[in-house]
């Protein structure tokens, strides 16, 4: 009888998978390498390679100028309506452009100017850090009248709900999260959270980087006033790859960009003086934006919305559950814990598990073993799962080589201080 | 004998391009195509076509995420370096990111917050609405304290130097021009309007978008304070690449980027809470850039770094001249006025002709001659140079054609309107 912990178990499970298939449709560039990385960066789609000859000899080698009125115009929109129906939202209410940074700011400015009287953003420790230094940054441009609440999680694995709830008031102005929290993977429940801060009459504004392309998202069911999210992890845009914004439709005319652009133009070739903006969501595009970057996106996007969200989640939830039980048999008894929530509807696509040599251990498995995660300081190797690429098998080398690095001691050789990035 | 309205003449020109040669350097998909348009998408290097192919297989595709450390990381400084040589910064001077717009908010905000008790940004209504409508909204989103002075050209050809110079005060915050107006072509004398503002103690800040790869620019030489620019004009770039921004040493550690992020953090891999920002340009970094259209750049600003910028500079004078002395001979008599500056030292690398039936020669030319300028309201045909590509033969064919389409009346059957983009 196979054992859960064999190798010919993950190949029953693949062998079953109804997504398995889509795996080809992406470069896999070393059939050797494990890579557990596309809550980082995605991989490649094999349609993106075709795209990007397109985008590159025919819309900019040989139309040229004209292809701005044959799509790049449109772009941020069309891209933007497609992300939409992976979040639960109308085709006009997401549009793309700038970095998730930049949208990020754009948003938080124009709530506080829109809570006239409100002073504080509520958020949490478990935000990213990119996020958490867009509203210091804000809160310190604007005045000091605002001021900025992060609230800690009580295990810096769980949302602090409660906490949350308890804080909100008349002087809150926006609450903010991270729908996925970066390092434990933990979902908040984005109806309880966002009903929670329109009782105390605050907008709600939820990251979706980590969540887009791998966790359902209902923005219309919950009632959602702000979200913002990247395009470089789960949806497989590329490198750096613009980032969404998303409005609800009766907030679009009232908020007001804070970086008033061209591209936000009510008549782009009048060329008035005077700043008109757009009605809807366009006049949320600030200057041009990095046309080949934004394209190559809808590759990725579409793959996503031809696999289908409920599927996809339906499989990571199947692979992280079977993660956790190949962590149980052979990485606990090692010194590993789980850094994740254990409730699978709490979890998002990717496992953390913590060790005290976890650096060394990433190091390790990097160099040593062809494993590609990613760490997160303290401890934590951060295990990402792509369901629309990632195989049960991969899981099943991960964790192997996980435990033959510690077993063996393989880690020993790496420094303990991470290398310096720039 | 050769008359300077011959093809001939063209030709002889073109023989005697020490510059030629950078031609084939070009994708040139459709030989008959005059492409005159240069100033507002430059063509594909064939460079970027090998350099497309490596980023998105090998970098992205094979190496993933670890290409962060192998190139990624480091993009920015590296093709800010290169654009610096470019434009008479040091190598640590420049660094790419975001649009113009985007740069240019964060200049500005930032250059107001440090300019404590001054109230007014000086700046004219030759600038790119785009940089007014950034103006207009920083003014609004910072206080009512400030505002701002668009001084009105005189002939809406030369910009309105000395009322710019008499309204240049004790309040001044901030004197903003374009160096290479984008409409008639006109150069400020960058070193005369600098000394200006600093002597009433205002920072200078120039947008360089229409000179940079086609002008000779010395930031140092005239101790600029602040400069923008885009990449996807005369530096052949690709659609919407991203910007660059000019920060002079001194000032690179006082000013503080208003849009905080991650990218610009001291240590990006602690992931610590509290934004410290990165010393020297770096922290004037926000969100993820969009890699693949950043380091796409690079092949464009390489091209013209081996052309040498005083070469180029020379071609593009010659180059306007001729055009100018063919307008003389051929167009003048059939209504068209120059919109240029006649002296060739004020003049860019683009020559801008009036014509009352402008809008509907424009579209003649586009489609019935195969002929590419662009239009700008009221009357101006833009006819943009780029000496890297742009040959003698083009500038005398776009002429004939736009001679051909007013006295045989073909613009007749195009409508008064322009078309609605988007």
């Amino acid at each position: 009888m196979t054992r859960q912990t064999d190798l010919a178990y993950a190949a029953e499970l693949d062998a079953r998978d109804p997504l398995a298939h889509f795996r080809k449709r992406f470069v896999i560039a070393d059939p050797d390498l494990i890579y557990m990385d596309g809550n980082s960066l995605g991989r490649l789609p094999q349609s993106t390679v075709t795209l990007v000859g397109d985008l590159v000899k025919r819309q900019w080698g040989e139309r040229l100028i004209r292809n701005w009125n044959e799509g790049w115009f449109t772009a941020p929109e069309r891209v933007g309506a497609k992300i939409a129906s992976l979040i639960g939202a109308e085709p006009d209410e997401v549009i793309v452009a700038d970095s998730t940074s930049v949208n990020l700011f754009k948003l938080v400015v124009a709530a506080l100017r829109f809570q006239q009287g409100r002073s504080s953003i509520v958020t949490d420790n478990l935000n990213f850090p990119s996020d958490l230094y867009v509203l210091q940054g804000t809160i310190d441009l604007l005045d000091k009248r605002h001021w900025l609440d992060i609230l800690p999680s009580p295990d810096g694995i769980h949302g602090p709900v409660a906490e949350i709830q308890a804080r909100l008031d008349s002087q809150t102005a926006l609450l903010t999260l991270t729908h996925t929290v970066y390092k434990s993977g933990y979902i908040y429940d984005m109806s309880a959270l966002t009903a929670s801060a329109h009782e105390a009459g605050a907008l709600m504004l939820w990251d979706l980087s980590h969540s887009v392309g791998s966790v359902p998202v209902d923005l219309h069911a919950a009632h959602v006033d702000l979200a913002v999210g990247c395009a470089y992890k789960y949806l497989n845009g590329g490198p750096g790859a613009p980032a969404f914004l998303y409005i609800r439709r009766d907030l679009q005319d009232v908020l007001r960009n804070p970086i008033a652009g061209w591209m936000g133009q009510r008549n782009l070739f009048d060329f008035e003086i005077e700043y008109r903006p757009a009605t809807g969501l366009r006049h949320f595009l600030s200057g041009t934006y990095p046309v080949i970057s934004l394209s190559l996106m809808e590759a990725g996007v579409d793959l996503l919305l031809e696999a289908g969200m409920d599927n996809l989640r339906a499989k990571s939830q199947l692979q992280s559950e079977y993660l956790i039980t190949l962590w149980e048999e052979c990485l606990k008894p090692l010194g590993f814990n789980l850094n994740s929530p254990r409730e699978a509807d709490r979890r998002g696509s990717h496992v953390s598990l913590g060790h005290a040599e976890g650096l060394r251990i990433d190091q390790a498995l990097i160099h040593e073993m062809n494993v590609l995660p990613d760490f997160r300081p303290p401890d934590t190797i951060r295990l990402g799962i792509a369901p629309i690429y990632t195989s049960f098998r991969d899981i099943h080398t991960a964790v192997m080589c996980m435990q033959k690095v510690v077993t063996n001691r393989l880690y020993e050789k790496y420094p303990r201080q991470a290398p310096v990035v720039t």
